[in-house]
């Protein structure tokens, strides 16, 4: 076919049409052994064709689940094949807003950094939270830019079509914030030099105002410094995606549950097929304006009292959320993971905010001050969080329990057939689980109601899979947390890894990223003792897989 | 006996012969059934002798000892059941001055911290490096107090008699340059206030000033606010120490060799009867005055050939320190560990010796701030750091080897039978060893003079220990790091377990300190079956264990 620049000349069909019948026939065996579309190169020398190269031509998304299933069309390849095709990139660049191929295709790409969340976005430049949702209010569509956010940013964050950090890694808070919303992201960008008082950003030695407008590749990290038109897909009407979505289940081994924290997104989940919630994270809700403060009275309570009185008020807000996500995936599933982040991560972190604590708490800031300092670690990954929170403070797993099964219960009597399934987090011994599971059945058993609901266990150290037998004893299910087990069989923190892991592509001491594809003989060899053992213990043990792999 | 309280009243003995007689035969025939010292209690009613309660009675180290070659002396207990009773700290009591146990009992504990670095420790409080270096040098003995230590308050933390610091876990800075010497140190002992500017520490609201005295108990963590007397032991006179160093030789399965950095502990080490140095670290030798420079160079360099002057720099210093290890302890090995702390380690903190890097380098102080930014790292303990360093920057390992053989070269000119080991850190795939290996074996063959020598690795990663098979392929011997792969099996930071550990013991979930005695079931497994993997690819393996366990 002819393109912009080519529509004048003659084409070869026109000036050559044996040599043209020639190279078709070519092309057609050539797809027809390498059973793909190929990206041909030949030459034509004294009227004689010469093929050069012949490769599987490359593709966006669209294209590539489109050639797929005509090639199955045309008899070339099976269902299968199809299948092996199409990747999840493919998937989702049809199910988020993507930039127009032709427009980025001739823009410059300013810089890069890590695609952190999916899809395309383009806005204008915003540096704080605030802004980006007063901009977003008066009907802008901005992108924030931020050294890296933090909690109290969220507000600005979800205002915002995209977001951009200079620093943090592919689970920092921007990256699973907006991973989790399905929100373009890139982070880690190294080059940005961004000074908040100036509201300025230097990129390569070009400086960007606040208003400038940026367009953001999240699916590549790339960043262009101009508006970029996007296409968005409607996937109620995309004949690729419910095809493809049909042949999926057809064949599928596993069963897919979906990721989500809200009403919203376990009903947008059921809607695009998901049987059920795969990994529900609780701590999430409890970022909102209204529920932050509540956790964060939690925090620096110092008594028994204090702390039960704080955890009170959140409550009826987990009871609402879960009764909310039970009752748009029932009788599905809902796996509810308990709290699991180290509570560090919900204290404020700049003078303003934690002033503003200490008012509404009526304590000294320097007393909040204290609490920070006191709750800092050198290791977040490897410090208080998990089941540890729920051990030292059981009165956080009772409220979570309360919670569960108040909603479960309040599903029942309406009639519906909720199916909560609770998930212990970063278990590495029998007694821990034993431990939580006592308090979590406690309230189970005080509420007097019969509620089917499963125990289980997230598995996600390495002690947990040397130990699975004993944790499968009294364990239900098993759901291996394939990303934090990868980081503590390699000790790579996934937010440092950056440091070293680009050496280790280029001198092919990795063959890949651990994150993104499995490390068979290390961690998979983990979970192929866990489930070997867990099985074997326990018959009935149910077990998946959550995590980016 | 008589106490000083009880002098003037009549003894048992003399006032009921016939009881006091049959409570003598009593107290024998239990000491003979439990066979060991028995703490009684008893009561007379009526002339009649009620025995209470028996059990084994506490005593210090020096009793321990003697008490267990006593029994052996009466025949009661065998020379294997001697050693049993005896337990590193008992020895560690007999090792370092502690304090005199008359005075300790009558003095009252202020507080309590981390029992970070044994022994006792009397001195004035100091709150600087400066200060402590500067008393010091006027025959003054003082107690180094901060919040925290870094590499750049070693030479006041090497004058003071002892180490007292308000945050920090064991494997703190403080806590571990502190054990390396055998210096007294106690850490994380959050009931400090210090305010440097006033020069105060309140504890538990009484207000110490700069030259008050202070006694630490680092065996225990005890604090006291007064001047208490240091006992002293002499071991090359001390017979219980003989005696243990004996028996212990008689009946070891496993060889013992030291941990040592310098010719001065390695020659102390020899004395003592070790056969050899199981961990030697590297990176000690880069902290002194006249070294620290040259790594910082290296660090803020921008170019190999930068980094390569630094390292330069460092060679001859690197060469000698290895020069009097190996000969310290020529013709047993010396196993060298290769740099291994993550590189921000190195830099200066505090805003006053960054100027001063800046003006010796020669670069804008914004070059260090961003540079400390860049290596900032979430996560160090699961960073850039190990082998990853010689794997990124492999004329650091270069520089390193150089060092090693042509000390080793020297020696053996000199006519000594020098044994280096060189182990490669952090390894957690073949490929990095094999990389790091022929970086090391190039500098050995490019010396053309034969010397003996091993090149293994640490194993101190969950992914170590399950493609052990693989490494072992490669690597002459195996050192098992289990600080380091508790850490990473349990998920579980030194530096942040304080923050619950305590809470695992009181509710039985932990039996015992995993990072005290090794946890069987869990690091124990990955330990046999890297053991086994390792043995099986190479009959020749070296294996051994180095860690705090």
């Amino acid at each position: 076919s002819k393109s912009l620049q080519s529509k004048e000349l003659e084409s070869l069909e026109e000036k050559y049409p044996t040599l043209y019948g020639e190279l078709y026939e070519i092309k057609n065996n050539l797809e027809l052994h390498y059973k793909d579309m190929q990206d041909l190169e030949f030459t034509i020398e004294n009227q004689k064709l010469w093929m050069l190269q012949t490769r599987n031509g490359k593709r966006n998304g669209v294209s590539a689940i489109k050639i797929a299933f005509d090639l199955k069309e045309d008899g070339i390849i099976d269902e299968q094949e199809v299948l092996n095709r199409i990747s999840s990139d493919h998937l989702n660049e049809i199910m988020l807003p993507i930039i127009d191929v032709n427009e980025e295709r001739q823009a410059d790409v300013i810089t890069r950094g890590l695609p952190a969340g999916p899809g395309g976005a383009t806005g204008q430049i915003v540096f704080s939270a605030d802004d980006a949702e007063k901009w977003h209010a008066d009907g802008k569509e901005v992108i924030l830019v931020r050294r890296e956010t933090s909690p109290e940013d969220v507000h600005g964050m979800y205002a915002a079509s995209g977001i951009l950090t200079s620093r943090g890694g592919m689970t920092s808070h921007a990256a699973l914030v907006a991973r989790g919303w399905g929100k373009c992201c890139i982070v880690g960008c190294a080059d940005l030099l961004i000074n908040y008082s100036n509201k300025t950003v230097v990129i390569n030695n070009n400086t960007y105002n606040e208003g400038d407008w940026l367009t953001l590749n999240g699916s590549l990290g790339n960043v262009y410094d101009k508006k970029l038109s996007l296409v968005m897909n409607d996937l109620n009407s995309n004949p690729l995606f419910e095809n493809t979505m049909n042949l999926s289940d057809k064949y599928k081994g596993l069963g897919v549950r979906a990721n989500a924290d809200t009403e919203k997104d376990a009903l947008n989940a059921r809607e695009l097929g998901a049987q059920g919630i795969g990994l529900c994270r609780t701590e999430h809700m409890f970022f909102s304006p209204n529920r932050i403060l509540s956790m964060r009275k939690m925090i620096v309570a110092t008594t028994l009292e204090e702390r039960q009185n704080a955890l009170d008020e959140l409550l009826p807000h987990q009871k609402n959320d879960f009764y909310g996500i039970l009752k748009a995936m029932a009788p599905y599933p809902v796996t509810i993971r308990l709290l699991d982040p180290p509570l560090h991560e919900f204290l404020p972190q700049t003078d303003k905010h934690i002033m503003e604590l200490a008012d509404e708490l009526n304590v000294k800031k320097d007393k909040i001050h204290q609490i920070i300092e006191d709750l800092y670690e050198t290791n977040p990954m490897l410090g208080h969080r998990g089941c540890r929170l729920g051990v030292t403070y059981p009165e956080i797993t009772k409220m979570q329990a309360q919670a569960i099964f108040s909603a479960t219960k309040q599903l029942i009597k309406e009639g519906l057939k909720p199916y909560p399934e609770i998930m212990i987090p970063l278990i590495g011994t029998e007694k821990e689980f034993v431990h939580q599971k006592e308090v979590i059945q406690s309230v189970y058993n005080s509420m007097n109601f019969e509620m089917e609901h499963k125990i289980g266990t997230m598995i996600e150290l390495p002690r947990a899979c040397l130990v699975a037998d004993k944790i499968a004893k009294h364990a239900e299910f098993f759901s291996f947390g394939t990303n934090d087990l990868t980081q503590t069989t390699f000790g790579y923190s996934r937010d440092d890894v950056g440091g070293f892991i680009y050496d280790y592509f280029n001198k092919s001491i990795l063959p890949n990223d651990p994150f993104e594809s499995i490390d068979v003989d290390g961690v998979g060899s983990l979970v192929g003792l866990a489930v070997k053992k867990g099985r074997k213990e326990n018959d009935n043990l149910k077990i998946g897989i959550c995590g980016e792999h």
